[in-house]
């Protein structure tokens, strides 16, 4: 489909089973495009919360998410589960930017990858806001430099 | 939430683990109800995948789903994984009838319970089909009766 | 598909149009049974919301949904346009049952039709609470009885 | 959010209207990043059914998804309609690449905008195949140049 050079696995630093579902294959019988965004904050936001530095209800600052972007190499199709693999590529002032690939079970190269950008704010101004210690602290060890 | 009776895990024969996604939590913070119904569809399916009798491209018949219901007794939220259980509770000359069970992680009660309704139908015709022999042995061990 | 009778459009008192999706089609080319609550949903809040009674963030109760189901009668598929129909059957003490039909743009006969209950309970103590004022005078004009 | 230029409505040459839903927002009562994807592929897929050049099931070639982005500048909430516009950036031997924005209803500058990368190919053999006079002739008077 492309000739594009596929990321492998050893680039990402932490990963995610998840379960695909019946309704995420489209008409030609694979999981729709837009099904692979919903892995990438899926894995991202499952690593954080997991690791205590994503509250929703509480949190002072929110991650919004201003960029995506994937590309697709091959398809996957309901019932496999896939797993999902996550590296943070540069860390800003109040920013993240996350690498993500996807990957058959077991496979080395990914079938779609892209990257995912969170700009934290505050929660009441909207304004940015500056990550946080706790949450560098968290990031650094899956950081790629 | 409700004083109905809440069902148990051993009414169920057949479980398969469903990783939830940040998208599935609604603007209270709890999978929304729709999503419930994925996982209906997503128990049953790969059972039937899983067991050589379900091809959605080549297969002589289609399974319609004609009618589902789902009861709720209690939230589950991302980025919990849950477990959805089916047994058949009526197999008829052209329709299966299946009660499916959602559980938290490991729990006795179920959060939601409901069923999913099958007609088969001939692909070309649309007209109802028999239960095939070959989908009827897969289905009777995991029946009520 | 099936002999019951289909719901007409006279037993629905308020209509929205909903538009469809490429996703929400499936393999076999219609829109997912899934879809169909997430239509339910929007219908019956989007009314809520609309007429001032739904206030998600700050609303001292939260509308809970307890139960739901769904019968199918012919299939839709993306890129129609569906209207989505309700009606109050029952407004009890602290809960209030929709019904809702599905239909092809402009059709008679609804190609899906079903019910949904909401059970009102307190944002903090998850008690029941009863159905205010405010939304009872919401829900008679558009109720059965 | 960002200090990005966003997108004019003028730079689009067709529109959609696409209804929200209950469940497209998130937690933080906003739409979630991932659905804004799903209007990509309905704008781009629902102008060439309309048009006579995509038959998903007896189509000669099939258009893949190869790569898609999105940018997103402000949060829109259901029970919001939006606006999908697209015009066609570039049209390849065999690829065709979109560029979309999302509208709130009546808006000059999009609150998100991205591209959107179909790929055909011959549906047996996956081969890429090149796009033909008829969808040919349906692009261009929505492409830039």
């Amino acid at each position: 489909m492309t000739d594009r050079a596929r990321a492998s696995r050893s680039e990402f630093f932490v990963f995610r089973d998840i379960t695909t579902r019946w309704m995420d294959n489209d008409v030609y019988g694979h999981v729709n495009n837009v099904v692979f965004y919903s892995w990438f904050d899926t894995v991202v936001n499952a690593f954080l919360v997991e690791h205590g530095v994503l509250d929703w209800t509480e949190g002072e600052t929110v991650g919004l998410v201003v960029e995506t972007m994937c590309r697709y190499h091959a398809p996957v199709a309901f019932p496999e589960t896939i797993e999902a693999g996550i590296c943070v590529e540069k860390i800003g002032t109040s920013s993240v930017r996350y690498e993500v690939g996807i990957f058959r079970h077991g496979d080395d190269l990914a079938v779609a990858e892209g990257y995912f950008v969170h700009v934290y704010v505050d929660r009441a101004t909207r304004r940015p806001a500056p990550i946080s210690d706790q949450l560098r602290a968290v990031l650094l060890p899956i950081s790629k430099n």
